[in-house]
Protein backbone atom coordinates (compact mmCIF):
# COMPACT_ATOMS: atom_id res chain seq x y z
CA UNK A 1 0.00 0.00 0.00
CA UNK A 2 1.27 3.29 -0.90
CA UNK A 3 0.87 6.38 0.88
CA UNK A 4 1.23 10.05 0.77
CA UNK A 5 1.13 11.97 3.76
CA UNK A 6 0.70 15.93 3.42
CA UNK A 7 1.28 18.61 5.95
CA UNK A 8 -1.15 21.41 4.19
CA UNK A 9 -0.24 25.18 3.88
CA UNK A 10 0.06 27.84 0.93
CA UNK A 11 3.87 28.65 1.53
CA UNK A 12 4.89 25.36 2.14
CA UNK A 13 3.44 21.96 1.38
CA UNK A 14 5.07 19.33 3.54
CA UNK A 15 4.96 15.61 1.35
CA UNK A 16 5.74 12.13 2.73
CA UNK A 17 5.83 9.21 0.45
CA UNK A 18 5.96 5.72 1.89
CA UNK A 19 5.42 2.44 1.06
CA UNK A 20 3.97 -0.12 3.74
CA UNK A 21 3.78 -3.89 2.84
CA UNK A 22 3.56 -6.92 5.31
CA UNK A 23 4.28 -4.24 8.35
CA UNK A 24 7.06 -2.84 7.06
CA UNK A 25 8.09 0.97 5.39
CA UNK A 26 9.95 1.81 2.60
CA UNK A 27 10.67 5.51 2.30
CA UNK A 28 9.62 5.99 -1.55
CA UNK A 29 10.67 10.03 -1.44
CA UNK A 30 9.61 13.12 1.00
CA UNK A 31 10.23 17.11 0.58
CA UNK A 32 8.24 20.20 0.70
CA UNK A 33 6.51 22.35 -2.33
CA UNK A 34 6.90 26.24 -1.45
CA UNK A 35 5.21 28.58 -2.78
CA UNK A 36 7.07 32.01 -3.42
CA UNK A 37 5.81 35.31 -1.32
CA UNK A 38 5.89 36.99 -4.60
CA UNK A 39 3.18 35.58 -5.83
CA UNK A 40 -0.14 36.30 -5.47
CA UNK A 41 -2.47 33.89 -3.04
CA UNK A 42 -4.54 32.48 -6.14
CA UNK A 43 -0.92 31.86 -7.79
CA UNK A 44 0.64 29.77 -4.91
CA UNK A 45 -2.80 27.62 -4.89
CA UNK A 46 -2.10 27.40 -8.68
CA UNK A 47 1.56 26.19 -7.79
CA UNK A 48 0.61 23.84 -5.37
CA UNK A 49 -1.97 22.06 -7.74
CA UNK A 50 0.93 21.76 -10.67
CA UNK A 51 3.57 20.86 -7.87
CA UNK A 52 1.71 18.08 -6.12
CA UNK A 53 0.30 16.73 -9.31
CA UNK A 54 3.28 15.80 -10.35
CA UNK A 55 4.48 14.21 -7.53
CA UNK A 56 0.82 12.00 -7.49
CA UNK A 57 1.37 11.36 -11.20
CA UNK A 58 4.80 10.07 -10.74
CA UNK A 59 3.98 8.37 -6.91
CA UNK A 60 0.97 7.06 -7.65
CA UNK A 61 -0.02 6.90 -4.17
CA UNK A 62 -3.70 4.77 -3.40
CA UNK A 63 -4.03 7.12 -0.43
CA UNK A 64 -3.67 10.53 0.53
CA UNK A 65 -3.34 11.43 4.18
CA UNK A 66 -4.18 14.60 5.81
CA UNK A 67 -3.86 16.38 9.62
CA UNK A 68 -7.23 17.61 10.39
CA UNK A 69 -7.15 21.72 10.27
CA UNK A 70 -7.93 22.92 14.36
CA UNK A 71 -8.53 26.93 14.99
CA UNK A 72 -5.12 28.25 15.81
CA UNK A 73 -5.07 31.95 16.87
CA UNK A 74 -4.23 33.06 13.77
CA UNK A 75 -7.71 32.99 12.18
CA UNK A 76 -6.57 34.06 8.60
CA UNK A 77 -3.78 31.97 8.31
CA UNK A 78 -6.14 29.06 9.48
CA UNK A 79 -8.44 30.05 6.66
CA UNK A 80 -5.53 29.89 3.97
CA UNK A 81 -4.31 26.70 5.01
CA UNK A 82 -7.51 25.47 4.50
CA UNK A 83 -7.90 27.30 1.06
CA UNK A 84 -4.79 25.32 0.28
CA UNK A 85 -6.09 22.19 1.95
CA UNK A 86 -8.92 21.58 -0.25
CA UNK A 87 -7.09 22.13 -3.83
CA UNK A 88 -4.81 19.73 -2.13
CA UNK A 89 -7.37 17.01 -1.69
CA UNK A 90 -9.03 17.90 -5.21
CA UNK A 91 -5.35 17.26 -6.29
CA UNK A 92 -6.01 13.31 -5.03
CA UNK A 93 -9.86 13.10 -5.95
CA UNK A 94 -8.96 14.10 -9.49
CA UNK A 95 -6.92 10.86 -9.93
CA UNK A 96 -9.33 8.82 -7.83
CA UNK A 97 -6.68 8.57 -4.17
CA UNK A 98 -8.64 7.81 -1.59
CA UNK A 99 -8.52 10.79 1.08
CA UNK A 100 -7.83 9.84 4.83
CA UNK A 101 -7.87 12.83 7.66
CA UNK A 102 -6.43 12.05 11.30
CA UNK A 103 -6.78 14.85 14.18
CA UNK A 104 -2.90 15.91 15.55
CA UNK A 105 -3.74 13.13 18.65
CA UNK A 106 -4.49 10.48 16.40
CA UNK A 107 -1.22 11.36 14.60
CA UNK A 108 0.30 11.21 18.18
CA UNK A 109 -0.61 8.16 19.32
CA UNK A 110 -0.33 6.30 16.16
CA UNK A 111 3.39 7.21 15.96
CA UNK A 112 4.54 7.40 19.62
CA UNK A 113 1.81 5.61 21.08
CA UNK A 114 1.51 8.32 23.48
CA UNK A 115 -1.07 11.18 22.90
CA UNK A 116 1.15 14.03 24.73
CA UNK A 117 4.26 13.31 23.05
CA UNK A 118 6.07 16.35 21.86
CA UNK A 119 6.93 17.08 18.26
CA UNK A 120 10.28 16.27 18.25
CA UNK A 121 9.38 12.90 19.62
CA UNK A 122 7.24 12.76 16.98
CA UNK A 123 9.79 13.00 14.30
CA UNK A 124 12.30 11.36 15.74
CA UNK A 125 10.08 8.17 16.31
CA UNK A 126 9.02 8.97 12.95
CA UNK A 127 12.78 8.54 11.78
CA UNK A 128 12.71 4.89 13.95
CA UNK A 129 10.09 4.15 12.40
CA UNK A 130 10.99 4.73 8.75
CA UNK A 131 14.70 3.79 9.56
CA UNK A 132 16.15 7.12 8.50
CA UNK A 133 19.56 7.79 9.64
CA UNK A 134 18.42 11.48 11.10
CA UNK A 135 14.77 13.31 11.42
CA UNK A 136 13.43 14.50 7.79
CA UNK A 137 13.72 17.89 7.00
CA UNK A 138 11.64 20.43 6.78
CA UNK A 139 9.79 20.11 9.57
CA UNK A 140 6.83 20.04 7.33
CA UNK A 141 7.97 16.88 5.44
CA UNK A 142 8.49 14.99 9.09
CA UNK A 143 5.13 16.14 10.02
CA UNK A 144 3.81 14.74 6.39
CA UNK A 145 5.84 11.74 6.99
CA UNK A 146 4.16 11.53 10.69
CA UNK A 147 0.27 11.05 9.27
CA UNK A 148 1.65 8.60 6.20
CA UNK A 149 1.98 6.42 9.51
CA UNK A 150 -0.68 7.25 10.97
CA UNK A 151 -3.27 6.06 8.10
CA UNK A 152 -0.88 3.12 7.89
CA UNK A 153 -1.24 1.63 11.30
CA UNK A 154 -4.61 2.93 11.32
CA UNK A 155 -5.36 0.94 8.35
CA UNK A 156 -3.85 -2.21 9.76
CA UNK A 157 -5.71 -1.88 13.29
CA UNK A 158 -9.22 -1.57 10.93
CA UNK A 159 -8.43 -4.57 8.92
CA UNK A 160 -7.63 -6.16 12.27
CA UNK A 161 -11.27 -5.91 13.48
CA UNK B 1 -16.64 43.69 -19.11
CA UNK B 2 -18.02 40.16 -17.74
CA UNK B 3 -17.89 39.29 -14.23
CA UNK B 4 -18.65 36.49 -12.37
CA UNK B 5 -19.56 36.86 -8.53
CA UNK B 6 -19.26 33.82 -6.40
CA UNK B 7 -20.76 33.04 -3.02
CA UNK B 8 -18.55 30.35 -1.83
CA UNK B 9 -20.07 27.08 -0.04
CA UNK B 10 -19.75 23.48 -0.03
CA UNK B 11 -23.19 22.40 -0.11
CA UNK B 12 -24.34 25.26 -2.67
CA UNK B 13 -22.21 27.69 -4.45
CA UNK B 14 -24.20 30.80 -5.97
CA UNK B 15 -22.85 32.29 -9.08
CA UNK B 16 -24.06 35.34 -10.80
CA UNK B 17 -22.93 36.40 -14.32
CA UNK B 18 -22.91 40.35 -15.49
CA UNK B 19 -21.73 42.07 -18.19
CA UNK B 20 -20.85 45.61 -17.57
CA UNK B 21 -20.13 48.01 -20.05
CA UNK B 22 -20.77 51.89 -20.59
CA UNK B 23 -22.27 51.66 -16.89
CA UNK B 24 -24.86 49.11 -17.97
CA UNK B 25 -25.16 45.78 -16.46
CA UNK B 26 -26.71 43.08 -18.64
CA UNK B 27 -27.75 39.58 -16.82
CA UNK B 28 -26.14 37.01 -18.52
CA UNK B 29 -26.76 33.85 -16.02
CA UNK B 30 -27.25 33.31 -11.90
CA UNK B 31 -28.27 30.64 -10.00
CA UNK B 32 -26.70 28.11 -7.64
CA UNK B 33 -24.47 24.72 -7.79
CA UNK B 34 -25.97 22.01 -5.07
CA UNK B 35 -23.93 19.35 -4.43
CA UNK B 36 -25.65 16.12 -2.19
CA UNK B 37 -25.21 15.44 1.11
CA UNK B 38 -24.74 11.69 0.90
CA UNK B 39 -21.55 12.47 -1.12
CA UNK B 40 -17.99 12.88 0.56
CA UNK B 41 -16.45 16.05 1.06
CA UNK B 42 -13.89 15.54 -1.25
CA UNK B 43 -16.66 14.45 -3.95
CA UNK B 44 -18.41 17.66 -3.15
CA UNK B 45 -15.03 19.62 -3.76
CA UNK B 46 -14.66 17.71 -7.07
CA UNK B 47 -18.60 18.54 -8.43
CA UNK B 48 -18.04 22.10 -7.30
CA UNK B 49 -14.93 21.48 -9.44
CA UNK B 50 -16.21 20.41 -12.29
CA UNK B 51 -19.47 21.93 -12.40
CA UNK B 52 -18.30 25.21 -11.94
CA UNK B 53 -15.60 24.79 -14.82
CA UNK B 54 -18.26 24.12 -17.13
CA UNK B 55 -19.92 26.95 -16.36
CA UNK B 56 -16.84 29.55 -16.87
CA UNK B 57 -16.09 27.35 -19.82
CA UNK B 58 -19.24 28.46 -21.19
CA UNK B 59 -19.59 32.13 -19.78
CA UNK B 60 -15.85 33.06 -20.11
CA UNK B 61 -16.31 35.54 -17.63
CA UNK B 62 -12.91 37.84 -17.38
CA UNK B 63 -13.05 38.44 -13.66
CA UNK B 64 -13.94 36.48 -10.43
CA UNK B 65 -15.34 38.44 -7.58
CA UNK B 66 -15.61 36.35 -4.49
CA UNK B 67 -16.54 37.76 -0.73
CA UNK B 68 -13.85 37.13 2.30
CA UNK B 69 -14.83 34.84 4.39
CA UNK B 70 -14.90 35.90 7.94
CA UNK B 71 -15.14 33.62 11.01
CA UNK B 72 -18.63 32.62 12.04
CA UNK B 73 -19.23 30.91 15.56
CA UNK B 74 -19.55 27.70 13.41
CA UNK B 75 -15.79 27.02 12.63
CA UNK B 76 -15.90 24.09 11.53
CA UNK B 77 -17.95 25.37 8.92
CA UNK B 78 -15.74 28.53 7.33
CA UNK B 79 -12.97 25.91 7.75
CA UNK B 80 -14.86 23.47 5.06
CA UNK B 81 -16.00 26.58 3.19
CA UNK B 82 -12.73 28.23 3.01
CA UNK B 83 -11.62 24.81 1.82
CA UNK B 84 -14.33 24.68 -0.95
CA UNK B 85 -13.03 28.57 -1.73
CA UNK B 86 -9.75 27.43 -2.51
CA UNK B 87 -10.91 25.36 -5.13
CA UNK B 88 -12.98 27.89 -6.75
CA UNK B 89 -10.25 30.20 -6.41
CA UNK B 90 -7.92 27.23 -8.20
CA UNK B 91 -10.82 26.53 -11.56
CA UNK B 92 -10.54 30.77 -12.40
CA UNK B 93 -6.49 30.96 -11.93
CA UNK B 94 -6.27 28.03 -13.76
CA UNK B 95 -8.72 29.67 -16.45
CA UNK B 96 -6.58 32.85 -15.87
CA UNK B 97 -9.72 34.70 -14.82
CA UNK B 98 -8.77 37.55 -12.36
CA UNK B 99 -9.64 36.84 -9.12
CA UNK B 100 -10.74 40.41 -7.48
CA UNK B 101 -12.14 39.56 -2.91
CA UNK B 102 -14.07 42.24 -1.55
CA UNK B 103 -15.53 42.68 2.33
CA UNK B 104 -18.84 41.80 3.05
CA UNK B 105 -19.11 45.80 4.03
CA UNK B 106 -17.59 47.04 0.64
CA UNK B 107 -20.40 44.89 -0.58
CA UNK B 108 -23.02 46.74 1.43
CA UNK B 109 -21.95 50.15 0.53
CA UNK B 110 -21.21 49.41 -3.31
CA UNK B 111 -24.81 47.84 -3.61
CA UNK B 112 -26.97 49.67 -1.20
CA UNK B 113 -24.50 53.05 -0.73
CA UNK B 114 -25.20 52.07 3.12
CA UNK B 115 -22.46 49.92 4.78
CA UNK B 116 -25.30 48.69 7.46
CA UNK B 117 -27.53 47.44 4.85
CA UNK B 118 -29.64 44.32 5.72
CA UNK B 119 -29.61 41.59 3.56
CA UNK B 120 -33.02 42.09 1.58
CA UNK B 121 -32.48 45.30 1.46
CA UNK B 122 -28.94 44.50 -0.73
CA UNK B 123 -31.05 41.82 -2.26
CA UNK B 124 -33.62 44.31 -3.47
CA UNK B 125 -31.29 47.10 -4.36
CA UNK B 126 -29.68 43.80 -6.88
CA UNK B 127 -32.47 43.14 -8.23
CA UNK B 128 -33.06 47.40 -9.24
CA UNK B 129 -29.32 47.65 -10.59
CA UNK B 130 -29.93 44.65 -12.65
CA UNK B 131 -32.96 45.66 -13.79
CA UNK B 132 -34.63 42.24 -12.44
CA UNK B 133 -38.23 41.74 -11.88
CA UNK B 134 -37.93 39.98 -8.53
CA UNK B 135 -35.15 39.21 -6.18
CA UNK B 136 -32.71 36.85 -7.72
CA UNK B 137 -33.43 32.77 -6.01
CA UNK B 138 -31.38 31.65 -4.49
CA UNK B 139 -30.39 33.92 -1.49
CA UNK B 140 -26.98 32.71 -2.75
CA UNK B 141 -27.57 33.52 -6.61
CA UNK B 142 -28.36 37.05 -4.95
CA UNK B 143 -25.25 37.47 -3.06
CA UNK B 144 -23.21 36.08 -5.84
CA UNK B 145 -24.74 38.84 -8.27
CA UNK B 146 -24.39 41.59 -5.42
CA UNK B 147 -20.36 40.85 -5.61
CA UNK B 148 -20.13 41.16 -9.27
CA UNK B 149 -21.84 44.49 -8.72
CA UNK B 150 -19.21 45.21 -6.18
CA UNK B 151 -16.96 44.54 -8.55
CA UNK B 152 -17.98 46.33 -11.21
CA UNK B 153 -18.64 49.34 -10.04
CA UNK B 154 -15.43 49.14 -7.85
CA UNK B 155 -13.47 48.40 -11.06
CA UNK B 156 -15.23 51.56 -12.34
CA UNK B 157 -13.82 54.06 -9.44
CA UNK B 158 -10.13 52.77 -9.89
CA UNK B 159 -10.46 53.61 -13.83
CA UNK B 160 -11.77 56.98 -12.71
CA UNK B 161 -8.68 57.85 -10.62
Amino acid sequence: MRIIGIDPGFAIVGYGVVEYAGGRFTTVDYGAIRTATSLSFEQRLLEIHNDLGSLLDEYRPEIMSLEKIFFTTNQKTAIDVAQARGVISLCGITRSIKIAEFTPLQVKQAVTGYGKATKRQIQEMTARILALEAVPRPDDAADALAVAICCAHTNLSLLKR
